[in-house]
């Protein structure tokens, strides 16, 4: 048996991170060689849950056929968000929450995708499928991918199955959730010291929409001011990158993750889908979006939707 | 909420129908208006069954977006294998046990695919997670599904995993597996009452191949005679159907559920690869291949190297 590389998507997120230290320590546990690596290094707000439960940062790869051919994936399945060689690998089996789309496999898998607002609510029962337990600080770094996916449970993706799964790794974790998760939180949204071009890539997803190639980018604040005090600058790399990598639209939600609201900025064309999906006007580029928190599921469905 | 069908796959086998009956029921018992349909008439072995437990056949459907748009596929993915009008429909759940390729859907799912021998033993799991019983007659269908895909668990597909879950079910069934499960494979082997253009499409499926269409049907029989009888006119058609659906090779493995073992027609171009594949030679078009009885694990992929 060859070894097994587990990793979540690029541009990792808790979630990304967490599930598959959970996932790879689980595989560990069932007697396979398994070891979770990550396709980037740990945004601040995943540095902060790995210091806080005294974990290392997984290791970070590029492409893995060099070391082996066996992999399992936590957190995504579309191979343009995978590992740049995904389509010559062995997928043994997936673990996810979104929707399944440019996804093939020559062999049958293990697949388990559940429509719940974070992986790590399904690696829980995983565990209790297997019977295993789970050790304290993977369960702090679950508890963390399941608030960080959930914004402290006001996203709309949140399920009670993610609450009460939290709960469960509260427990085991030993912290106060809505006290370590505004903590965790908060650290994810330290923007000042970052360059517009990291801001733009913090939390990046590429979607093709009709014959188009849409960027949507999010990142969160406790301070809408403070992402666009710099619209300016974020437009002209929004421009370039739409132009370098060929996207025709770029979209930045900036979310206030106390409020839980969004606010968009928007580069590239058409805007008009942008428009009939929110039913909103953009003003200088911008629209607000009161009540919107989540990518998945207030805004990626609604400019696809538009683009039909 | 709108009605759910629940469905298996084109040309359903006894797993295609079992699995449906017994995911809709599961279904029904949580509380979704759930019905159990089919892309196709049953065979006689899945008859046999149906009869045996006193179930009527599901309803069968050709499209199904003028009932309803919220579907439920087991034991398939693959959208040339799913009902015409599957693209424009909402997928709620897959549960299958196949590779997954050529599916796609706009938003999150439930998706559970494990690699073991039969979707009915993936379903009985289905029913313990939410501690639902297994009515008799359902758990004869699942069994029947289960003796089905696995050739009485002389399949190279069939897992433990798979021997337990008909142990389990024909306890519930209340039926001995051996005396049962021959009986019901015999009823599937009357081959004689049927034209030879039934016979090679009774089980058949298509795959792409290096720049090649292959085109791979099974039929399972008692007596490989009883199949070579008709060797001529089984010739005739296979080339009028490579001609007219632009297969390049057409294969006919007949399985002789009682050694356990098979004989291959072969029709078409390029041969040279069936012999690669295998390891053998045609002789009048035909080679005897010892122990082999699964398309998925011991036809498929050996042909589909031998295209590489």
């Amino acid at each position: 048996m060859s070894k097994i590389l587990v990793f979540g998507h690029q541009n990792p997120d808790t979630d990304a991170i967490g599930a598959a230290i959970a996932y790879a320590n689980l595989q560990q546990t069932l007697g396979k060689e398994a070891e979770a690596v990550a396709l980037g290094t740990p945004s601040e707000e995943t540095q902060y849950a790995l210091d806080y439960f005294k974990l290392e940062a997984p290791r970070v790869v590029a492409s893995v056929k060099d070391e082996t051919s066996d992999v399992m994936l936590v957190d995504h399945n579309e191979f343009q968000q995978s590992v740049s060689d995904i389509a010559e690998l062995n997928i043994l089996a997936v673990v996810d929450h979104h929707r399944i789309a440019n996804f093939e496999t020559a062999n049958p898998l293990y697949y388990r995708c559940e429509p719940v607002g974070c992986t790590s609510t399904i690696v829980l029962k995983l565990y209790k499928e297997a019977s295993v337990e789970v050790p304290q600080a993977v369960a702090g770094m679950m508890l963390s991918a399941i608030i960080s996916d959930t914004l402290l449970f006001k996203s709309p993706t949140c399920t009670p199955e993610d609450v009460a799964a939290a709960n469960e790794l509260a427990e085991i974790a030993q912290v106060n959730i809505e006290v370590y998760g505004l903590a965790m939180l908060k650290a994810g949204t330290n923007l000042s010291d970052k360059s517009v071009e990291t801001l733009i890539d913090l939390d990046a997803k590429s979607f093709t929409m009709g014959d188009k190639v849409v960027r949507v980018a999010q990142v969160n604040t406790v301070d809408l001011n403070e992402v666009f005090d710099r619209q300016a600058e974020l437009e002209t790399v929004m421009a370039k990158e739409n132009q370098e990598k060929n996207y025709d639209l770029f979209l930045l939600i900036a979310t206030d993750i106390l409020a839980s609201d969004s606010e968009l900025l928007v580069i590239g064309e058409p805007v008009s889908n942008v428009e009939q999906a929110f039913a909103t006007t953009l003003t200088n580029n911008r629209a607000f979006l009161p009540g919107v928190v989540s990518r998945k599921k207030q805004v990626v469905p609604q400019l696809t939707e538009s683009f039909n």
